[in-house]
């Protein structure tokens, strides 16, 4: 048994189940969502994190600590004698102590060590001072250094509990989740709206190429995009499945700089089969709306606290459902309050579906049977009115269009004569309605601008650890 | 109060809290999941999916069918008055009726009404006949109807019950998820392995260009490629969130057709700070790989059965630790059973890695210490021996290397003196280590590789709805 040997050769720290400095460390190393309880008053902590504020007292150094796990920081108390002399806001530090109630009926940790691992000069270029309160302008210049930001750090937790939130949700509603591709060969929409992509190394190229194909398509035989969208793949899937959903990256080569724009971002899709119409879609879309935020602002509480945002009111109310043609009525009795030119049969300009929002007093709405000539081939005709698309858009405070879906062309020689002039290459689409074919419908959320319009913000690059925008893709 | 009048004027049918219509639905069409166990016995139940097999019997016809829901099928029995003629394998139906225990104690729905929605006419070019076993070669052809298959529907059910117990597990220990970037300009590894990306629409690109740049910089100012990994931006998160991980995909320009690589694949990275070994990092991984498992043959074991895939041995054993040195050693001694030479400081070849995993009798081994020259810039030096660095790898059967990981360099003079050669553009991640910095380390698991090791999968294309690799991007 050579290998036996071999193994009890190795030190024996290395063995994980034997190591005791392993053990101890995960038992007194604790994070700061469990440790700032009463139920941890009493008992020996290592607490590991950084110094988000300093007050010097008389005998004692209090600072704030955040490890990140909570919006809360814990206050340390630190007695003169211990103080390490680097020891400034934004350090990174590690303290053992006991967790005291303090005299104002808060937990502390009342430091016996302290050690600074790393240290932190304010005045050699960190972009934050202590006790000043930035603008999500100024903090969003340091990507690299946001997530360091009690508000960033926050955005991210919230931004976390709703991605869980939602798969959760859309399990127990019997959806199985998919990871469609970002590599595509389809051009969804039409629209030259995309990105391609190709492999760097030329060299490689070269090497891959075959006869009479262009360097675009020598890696993969075929032009790829970044996918606009999965609902395409998710029409195949549902086809098996019967309820499936995706959660991902996609991508819009625009040239927007708008507030509700970026290159990248995330967007939850469903699809479902055997649906009959478009008011059944709208009531999935609503539960999961409702769902997720109820569950965001149960669990996620503090960190919503820090960023002022209060429980929607429209949380305990019914959306509405309203056609386009209503809609169109409602903005024409007020075009004095107005400033775009309202043109029937074209989709609402922003400014348009935020006067609709502004008119329900902010209780998201949905708008249905839009003019068929401005939706894209793969929708289905409403059934009781042909010049109308079986789509729904729902319209939500701050950001408007918050979710597009309709009702699938579901016949195949409707969508073989759509086809046919638009788009090659989706075959395979077409061929999806020809054996056991089933009406489906679908539709898609920004996971961005559902965040924008739980949180209240403004700009939708505050709500991407690492927004991507036209000339902006740094980190 | 005009608006509400005008709602007020909305069809009835329209308003979904009112829609008994929908109400009904809602109550009477189950899923196959729920309606196929004893309890539901005695109810009346609306089912719709696909005929997965059909028996003409003397009085009556009898049709397993499936919805996806779950690998089992439901029977349903159709008195021969009521069958509709176009009712053939491969058909969508809806079939209304109660459920009863059948005479051989199997669930089944005896139908009273049954509809075709979608036929099937095998005969028309249906790639797949009732009652025949297909290869997964053969089912690859035909991606967009692969979910249709039994064997494949059931991969992708228990590859989001994986994708769900990721989060779980990760989030309960105190990990955040977060969403990094697939557009990037880093070029992390420095390898020409990289997809580059612009916008497909040259118009677009003429008007966006700024003096002097280059069309492949034009819309994002900078050089902008697809990810390979998010690590160095978990490591900007980690400085404020202390635990934090990803699970998205990412991509590798290879000109590979191994069963193990393709060009778009899923990544679980973490990110942990304040670490202080590599073994504390092995430990979280084995967790990791240990819990998510367990949870998947809990709750995946009748979809597993479809695979054949037996609750792998390795679930309760320890994994060991080895040095790269002690592989080297065991595979030495075996050189005559080994056809790829051996050759030391080289990364280990897939049949090496293999070997070892024979070795161990499949129970996955974590190989550690490897040599310092063979590894990226932003690795750690072993604190005990300056050749080598803090990295591990975990070799599991049927794969090799399952997952890697290390120790970050997180000196800044180290850190600074590796870069300046290497990599312009990373400024930003050095300054990661100026302000408050903390150790930390991380490990990357490739997700498909996980779901070929748990399920006995021997090509990668198998585990992925859409797999892309080298001339093939199709859907």
């Amino acid at each position: 048994m050579a290998f036996v040997k071999l193994i009890l050769q190795v030190p024996r720290s290395l063995f994980l189940a034997n190591s005791i400095a392993v053990r101890r460390n995960v038992y007194c190393c604790a994070r700061i969502s469990e440790t700032n309880v009463s139920d941890a008053v009493g008992k020996r902590r290592i607490i590991k994190g950084w110094v988000k504020a300093l007050r010097n007292m008389k005998e004692n150094v209090f600072i704030d600590v955040s490890d990140g796990s909570c919006s809360e920081h814990l206050q340390v108390v630190i007695p003169k004698s211990v103080k390490p002399s680097n020891l400034t806001y934004g350090s990174s530090i590690s303290v053992e102590g006991d967790i005291a109630m303090g005299p104002n009926g808060r937990v502390e940790l009342r430091a016996e060590t302290i050690s600074v691992v790393g240290e932190c000069v304010v005045s050699d270029g960190y972009p934050f001072v202590p006790r000043k309160k930035y603008s999500q302008e100024y903090i969003r210049q340091y990507l690299h250094m946001r997530p360091r930001t009690n508000s960033f750090g926050s955005l991210l937790r919230i931004r976390d509990l709703a991605t869980a939130a939602i798969g959760d949700h859309l399990r127990s509603r019997g959806f199985v989740g998919i990871h469609t591709p970002v590599l595509t060969s389809n051009d969804c929409e039409g629209a030259g709206e995309v990105f391609s992509v190709r492999p760097a190394n030329e060299g490689l190229l070269k090497s891959m190429k075959k006869e009479g194909v262009s360097d675009e398509e020598a890696y993969f035989n075929t032009k790829v995009f970044l996918t606009v969208s999965g609902q395409l793949q998710l029409e195949s899937v549902v086809r098996g499945l019967s309820k499936v959903f995706s959660f991902g990256p996609t991508f819009r080569a625009e040239n927007s700089k708008s507030r509700l724009h970026l290159s990248e971002f995330y967007m939850i899709e469903t699809e479902i089969a055997f649906t009959k119409n478009i008011e059944e879609l709208a009531k999935e879309a609503e539960l999961l709306l409702k769902s997720v935020t109820n569950y965001v602002f149960d669990k996620g509480a503090s960190d919503l606290r820090i960023h002022g945002a209060p429980e929607p009111d429209w949380l305990h109310k019914t959306f509405d459902i309203i056609s386009y043609d209503e809609a169109i009525k409602i903005l024409e009795k007020n075009t004095d309050r107005l400033s775009l030119p309202l043109k029937y049969g074209e989709s609402l300009s922003k400014e348009h579906e935020l006067f609709l929002m502004h008119h329900t007093s902010g209780v998201p709405i949905f708008i249905v049977d839009f003019p068929k000539d401005s939706k894209p081939f793969y929708m289905k005709e409403a059934s009781h009115d042909p010049t109308k698309a079986a789509a729904m858009d729902l319209l939500a405070p701050i950001v408007g269009e918050l979710i597009g879906g309709s009702m699938r062309e579901d016949n195949y020689d409707v969508l073989q004569s759509k086809l046919s002039s638009l788009t090659p290459n989706l075959d395979w689409y077409l061929e999806l309605r020809k054996y056991g074919n089933v009406p489906s419908s679908g539709f898609g959320m920004g996971f961005e601008r559902y965040l924008q319009t739980i949180m209240g913000i403004p700009n939708i690059k505050d709500t991407i650890p690492f927004p991507r925008w036209p000339h902006n893709c740094k980190f």
